[in-house]
C-alpha cells in the first residue's frame, strides 16, 4: 500500500481519519510539543501530559515535578511552568515531569485512542523526525493541537515543514499537506515575521514569552523524539 | 465594535464561531454555489437545496425543476444535474429549482439555525459579494463547504479571496484568513493549475467535470448575490 501522509488541521476533525494504522505525530509548538522535546532530549526519564492544574495536582505525592501555568504565570507551589528554559538538563534530568497543556493533552489523547504510534514534533526535532517517519512503512497524521479546536498558524507551519521534507518519500497527500506545504515555504525565511501575522500574535505579547516562542521556532537542536507509552512521554528507541 | 472576518475552514468546525450577527458567506466551489449563483443570476425565482436525491424526491409534484447527479450522471427522470451549464437563462429563468448537493446543503442547513443571514458566494459573484460584505456593519464568517468535512483546496482559495477583497474594510482576521488568503495570492495567476495541486483533482477527472471546473473559476461573470430565506435560495434584493 503507498504511503500516505495527511494533515489534521485541528483536534475537532480527528474522527475523519482513519489511523488505526498511522504514526500520529502530535504539534502544539507553542509550547508544549516544544518543551515536551527539550525535556525529552535533556534526560527527562518520562513527561505526563494532563489537561489542567487540578488533573496536574494528582501526582503531587509521587515525587514527581509538577509544570503548570495560569495566564503565563508559574502556578504558586509548582515546580515551574511550561517555559522550554525551564526543560535544561539540570533541572529535569532523569525526573518525571507532569506537564499541564490544554490544547496539546487534548490532541494526544485523542490521538491516544485509536492510533498505532503516537509520536511529539516540534522545530526542535525536524530532521530526526522525518528521518525516522520516512523509515517507517506507515501512513503518517499531523495532527495540529491548534487553538482551542480552531486552526493556527504555528502548528500547521510545522505540519508543512515535515511534508516539504517527506514529499519525495511518500506518494499520496491530502489538501491540507498541500496547504501547510505551501504556508511553509511562504514563511520559511522567517518563521517569527510570519507569525506576526497570527491572530495569536497579540495573546503571545500579552503573555510575555517572546523568548519562548523565539526558542520555539529553532530548528534541529535535539535528536530526541518523544513517544506516547500509555500515558507517559518517554524517548522513543531507534 | 470592529468588523471581524474568520474563515471556517469545513462546516465540522462551525460550533466553534459565534455567529448570530454575522453574516455567513456559504462556499462549495465545485460545483454547489458556483451553479447557484449562476441560477439566480439567470432569473431562477428560487433554488432549493437538498441533501440527496432521496429530499429532492419530496419536492416532485410541486412543478419544480429537479436536479440530482450520482457519480457525474444525472439521475433517470430529473431535469438535470448540477452542472453550471444546466443554469442558463433558457433553462431556469423564473422556475424554483430542487438541487441536490453533500457539502453545500450540509453547510447551509448548519448556518442558517444560528446566523444573522446566509448569503452565497462563488469566484462567479466575487466582487459583488464583497462589494455588500463592505457596507453591512456586521461580522463575516466565511463557510467552507469542504469536502465530506474535510478542509479542500478550492473553497479555501475563494475564502482567501473574499479576505483579500476585504482587507482593508474589516479590523480583525483569524489565523485561518491569513492562511486563506495567503494561498489565495499563491493561486491566483492560474487557479486552475494550483488546483491540479488538489487530492481532488484525479476525483474531478473521473467526474469528467473539467469544463464545469474552468467555468466555476471565472471571476465576475454574476451580480447576483443568493441569500437563504428559510429554506429557499433567492435573489438578494440590494
Amino acid at each position: 500500500m503507498p504511503k500516505k501522509i495527511e494533515v489534521c488541521l485541528t483536534p475537532a476533525l480527528i474522527d475523519l481519519y482513519d489511523i488505526e494504522e498511522s504514526i500520529v505525530v502530535v504539534i502544539d509548538i507553542l509550547r508544549a510539543t516544544s518543551s515536551i522535546t527539550y525535556g525529552i532530549e535533556n534526560g527527562a526519564e518520562a513527561i505526563i501530559p494532563v489537561a489542567n492544574v487540578e488533573d496536574c495536582l494528582k501526582y503531587a505525592d509521587k515525587g514527581y515535578l509538577l509544570a503548570a501555568e495560569r495566564n503565563g504565570e508559574v502556578v504558586k507551589g509548582y515546580d515551574f511552568g511550561n517555559s522550554p528554559f525551564s526543560y535544561t538538563k539540570e533541572k529535569v534530568g532523569s525526573k518525571t515531569i507532569v506537564l499541564t497543556t490544554t490544547n496539546g493533552t487534548k490532541a494526544l489523547h485523542l490521538a491516544n485512542k485509536r492510533a498505532y504510534q503516537v509520536v511529539i514534533g516540534a522545530f526542535l526535532n525536524l530532521d530526526s523526525l522525518c528521518d525516522y517517519l520516512k523509515n517507517q512503512h506507515k501512513n503518517v497524521l499531523l495532527l495540529c493541537a491548534g487553538w482551542k479546536d480552531q486552526f493556527n498558524l504555528e502548528d500547521t507551519l510545522f505540519a508543512g515543514a515535515v511534508v516539504n521534507k517527506l514529499r519525495k518519500n511518500f506518494e499520496h497527500f491530502d489538501d491540507s499537506s498541500v496547504a501547510a506545504e505551501d504556508l511553509y515555504l511562504l514563511a520559511k525565511d522567517d518563521l517569527r515575521k510570519y507569525l506576526h501575522k497570527s491572530s495569536h500574535s497579540n495573546r503571545l505579547a500579552e503573555l510575555n514569552i517572546e523568548d519562548d516562542v523565539v526558542f520555539c521556532l529553532q530548528l534541529n537542536i535535539c535528536n530526541a523524539i518523544p513517544v506516547l507509552e500509555g500515558e507517559r512521554l518517554v524517548k522513543l528507541n531507534q
